[in-house]
């Protein structure tokens, strides 16, 4: 299996709050968005967010009742501290939840984290060991 | 804030299983393996996956006790439905559990479902609707 990933899936209780708060309040551009079941937005090169209603998700699986997004982060990250607290502060004013406020991390950059609508935990970061070059290849420093 | 996913990290029960099953079971390179805390591997053009000891994953949330995955799928998307069956016993033989048989989807593709040693499920999955073109961008039909 190739070291690849193509879709990152997530469990979404409340799938109008979802549309809500990544398409109306962060203006971002769904690739495919089927009411009631599905929104997908692309979110990087060639990976894909969807965001599935948690009862079609466990039913996709075979599995009984809804589920619940935990125990993952999503990271995003900015260039500087600065556009970290701004980044934070967009976040909420689109209706997120402040889960850790902006502050010095342990790998030797600045971040904070808010939780969308349905408690998917975004963190918003600088990490200035952290770079991407031109063919995509990430280089992370300790 | 940019339409764009930069990390994934996943808290890991069993740090040292997910070692063995992605970098001794898939033949995964890790980019950064900090033992009994992290390891990150590329998985696409500027995106990195990460698998976090499930105690430190919550305490740099600044939350209590540990987490685990759920509520999420990762998707690796192949070219054939023969290769949806191939990959999904190699990840069988590297460790992995089967959560979901290989089987004709609703999306009117086919695809399986494994989960990793630490419960993280991937998707493989093989869909003619979906495309990247050489830009990165992603074509999804209905």
């Amino acid at each position: 299996m190739d070291q690849r990933l193509h879709f990152i899936t997530l469990a979404t209780a409340d799938l109008e709050a979802a549309r809500s708060f990544y398409r109306d309040g962060l203006s971002w551009e769904p690739l495919l968005d089927v009411p009631k079941e599905i929104i997908f937005f692309q979110v990087g090169p060639g990976l894909v967010l969807g965001l599935y209603d948690a009862n079609a998700f466990t039913a996709d699986l075979l599995l009984p009742g809804t589920a619940q997004p935990c125990g993952f982060t999503l990271s995003h990250n900015v260039d500087s501290p600065t556009l970290v607290d701004e980044t934070v502060t967009s976040l909420l004013r689109a209706g997120g939840n402040l889960i850790k406020k902006p502050q010095f991390a342990a790998f030797g950059g600045y971040h904070g984290h808010v939780a969308d609508p349905n408690g998917i935990i975004w963190e918003i970061a600088h990490n200035p060991a952290w770079s991407i070059d031109e063919t995509g290849a990430v280089l992370l420093g300790e």
